[in-house]
């Protein structure tokens, strides 16, 4: 048994976090699906998903400085060139995080502690439209 | 055909890994399921899961000394503020990691190398019981 | 319903990034699956997969400046003591990264972007002959 759901999202582009917990566990309780695996996954190869504790510390501040730190927005990348665009360093950390997060569904619920959220992180340059694509398999 | 499983233990915080292949071998034995996906996932937003040689250079020392690298524990984390903590870092480097790792299962077996074992950081700051869920789906 | 299929390939090493798009596209078309969830891993210790735009800039200048700066073949790796070889970076950045993505699949295509490639990156620091199992779950 296969159940899809869709979550449209206006981005700001620029390590923008988004909580989308609530509108997954919403997908998994419209499945009816009670165990199995959630994939989670967002369309484009400047973005990411993951989980962490949705709180504006960390949100706002912690992971943005994180991204910074690892993949400066002010390095040299030949994919600007190639474009002549200034979102180098967005694939770069889009591919390091991944795009997707699989969890399992447990007694009809996400696997997820109490201050664990799924989180997309928008690393482009300018706001986007995102499309995140929740395919739960099971029974 | 879905088969869940889970797996305790305890940890002591600080980047602490440890080898959880045997018993995620263990479940899959268990489900009888012999084509599928197994997926591994921790519960928690300062743990993550993911593979490596299980050798003690690289968990005891050369894991810890990377993660410091991108995320050292005495940077300034805004996480600290809200909570009076000082697990920031914790919260960074599982959030960069993800919690869980998605491994097909062929003839029965995880599509594992021999020198490749599934393996649980524990990047919290103190000692924790963790619980990771080994969800099954396939025939 | 599973299918499960594989991709031989050769590579160089030393962030040796291979698109592998279209082959795992060639296997979600033969598996007759229209949603489901495709899993896609390498096998070994020192390889990663994850997606990013397939562009020569991003692949063969900004990822590699990208693991270079966040984990410097030229450090310290108590795991080269243990088996006097020099792959320590290579374990390091394939853990970072993950050996596997894995993709929802709707109408019978991998919800990816226009932009957005599967590739593996291969971390070691000499050429290897790898395997990608893609195991896809549905109906």
């Amino acid at each position: 048994m296969t159940h899809r759901g869709s979550i449209q999202l206006e981005t700001s582009g620029g390590a923008d976090v988004h909580d989308i917990n609530e509108r997954v566990i919403g997908i998994v309780a419209d499945s009816g699906i009670h165990e199995g695996i959630a994939c989670v996954s967002v369309i484009g190869s400047t973005a990411a998903i993951t989980t962490t504790e949705a709180e504006p510390g960390l949100l706002t501040h912690d992971l943005r400085a994180f991204y910074e730190r690892i993949a400066p927005a002010g390095e040299f990348y030949k994919h600007e060139q190639t474009w002549h665009d200034d979102n180098g360093h967005s694939h770069v950390r889009a591919s390091a995080l991944g795009p997707s997060v699989t969890i399992p569904v447990s007694d009809g619920r996400l696997a997820l502690g109490t201050w664990q959220q799924i989180v997309l992180i928008d690393f482009d340059t300018r706001s986007r439209r995102r499309e995140v694509v929740v395919q739960i398999v099971g029974e």
